[in-house]
């Protein structure tokens, strides 16, 4: 059974990983955000497919999902020293990754072809494929500020500014990265990882070609929230300030025009029956890596049910 | 008694923190090298800025002369896992400068403004000068490869290539950086460090109007070369490869036109009824930064007992 899996960062990273455990490599394929993609410093950085990777590889630090394991900041902390910018948080390991991707894409390679070539030398079998090769960058209009840069709106201004809307800048003639449409071409089944479907998931469906591309196929998505509140990141704060009741429900209903299949919390079983679309409950909070590999079993045993 | 010292790297850099020790801070302007810049990784690289700044901040390796101290490489060691290029030592301290200076100069500050505001971060009081903002290159002229750009010679090839001679690219419309005449304009007198002659100090003589403001002035050189062989560096192999006997008296030759004293080791002190200036014997090895401080303290000697 052929699984591509869509994902932003850190949620998204852990279903990925956990159906990595389930199924073998050639049958798992991520597609990943690129819309918080930036350039910092002079390096390109692509935060969610280095998440994915990390995780992926087992290289990432646990505690917060993102960067690297036993990290050291050196490099940041000589440029606080400096008066540089500090904001964003780049670990001494991590830079090492910004650096090499930022000279292969000046010298014209690829981020499709980059990533392929990390994959192979941190050993991940599977196929991770950036949304697309071009730049498409999420753009979060705010009561306070305007329109943001996604980074700026999410590590700078810590998700602080209220929220009016998204776009998705350069995604018009964005075209999906090499392998994409082909993944999904033979793929099985469609997972929508935990991720924030406004600046994670939304990001990849507006690339042309993969909404359409995607239509036909069973389609899972697992629900960023639980009890209301999301696990990780702004999604939750996102729906209230967009005038919606943040739930997994509010999930359903965002992409009820996709999903065969919805899956939601223990805790939010009640919302099953209100649900517009089919919803089954499990534990979907992954603590740890067999918690991972528990709700990729459940997500792949539901998509064999059906 | 106002001193310009003239200095490349690591024995540069020993000499300006010796001369640092015996002068008050406002005394004392260094005017580094910048024919060895270069851009790797996407940065922009001075090494001898690098090496003057770090060791009169306290901040250098006292192993190897340049870099810095108590440095990790978790970066480079990731570059090197990804397949990138690794022939260019960065540590993670280090790449925190490169990283701070490229994203200001791309952002439109000067070399000379930027040097400014390092040292103040990291505390250097004295004057601290890159001969000029303008991009000099110091081009190795060899017999196997032809034409290298001197880290390409130095590092790369790790100083192997048979030296044929030397060029100074763009030097012919290069301008003294902002307080380099100045402070020459108000020296008491002009120190050449033991430094490179070739690579290291006849670059900041080729930026107009450097070599003409000098020559009015004393200008002791300390001899890099004892015994023949260069404290550390191609010095002598270059003087080998050009036809030139290695020694303090070839120094005395090469820059015969400019010195009004010459200071070498007292290994060498033979040599001094043979050199065309005047010469003096002292202790030139810098082991300590005590003797730093006593070399300098000798050269100042020399200086004022003229």
């Amino acid at each position: 059974m052929n699984i591509v899996a869509l994902a932003g960062g850190v949620g998204g990273a852990k279903l990925v990983d956990g159906l990595a455990q389930a199924l073998s490599p050639e049958n798992l394929a991520a597609i990943v955000n690129t819309g918080d993609d930036f350039e910092h410093l002079g390096l390109l950085i692509s935060p969610d497919l280095d998440t994915v990777c990390y995780t992926l590889a087992g290289l990432a630090n646990p505690d917060t999902g993102w960067g690297r394991d036993a990290e050291t900041f050196r490099a940041l902390e000589n440029i606080r020293n400096l008066g540089g910018p500090d904001w964003f948080t780049i670990g001494d390991q991590d830079l090492g990754t910004h650096l090499e991707r930022t000279r292969r894409r000046r010298s014209g390679q690829s981020l499709s072809r980059v990533t392929k070539d990390f994959c192979q030398a941190w050993g991940i079998k599977q196929s991770v494929l950036p949304m697309s090769n071009e730049l498409v960058q999420t753009i979060v209009d705010t009561e306070e500020f305007g329109e943001l840069a996604f980074q700026e709106y999410f590590v700078h201004h810590k998700c602080e500014p209220k929220v009016k809307g998204f776009r998705f800048t350069g995604s018009e003639n964005a075209h999906p990265a090499p392998g994409v449409l082909e993944a999904i071409g033979s793929a099985d089944a469609i997972i929508f990882c935990p991720s924030n479907p406004w600046v994670s998931i939304d990001p990849i469906l507006a690339v042309p070609g993969i909404h359409q591309a995607i239509a036909q196929l069973p389609i899972i998505a697992v629900s960023p929230i639980i009890g209301g509140i999301a696990v990780k990141g702004p999604a939750a704060k996102m729906f209230k300030e967009l005038g919606i009741e943040p739930s997994a429900l509010s999930i359903a209903f965002h992409y009820r025009d996709l999903l065969t299949g919805l899956i939601l919390d223990n805790v939010d079983s009640e919302l099953i029956k209100e649900s517009p679309i089919p919803a089954y409950a499990t534990n979907t909070l992954m603590r740890t890596r067999e918690d991972r590999r528990r709700l990729a079993e459940d997500v792949l045993h539901l998509i064999r049910a059906k």
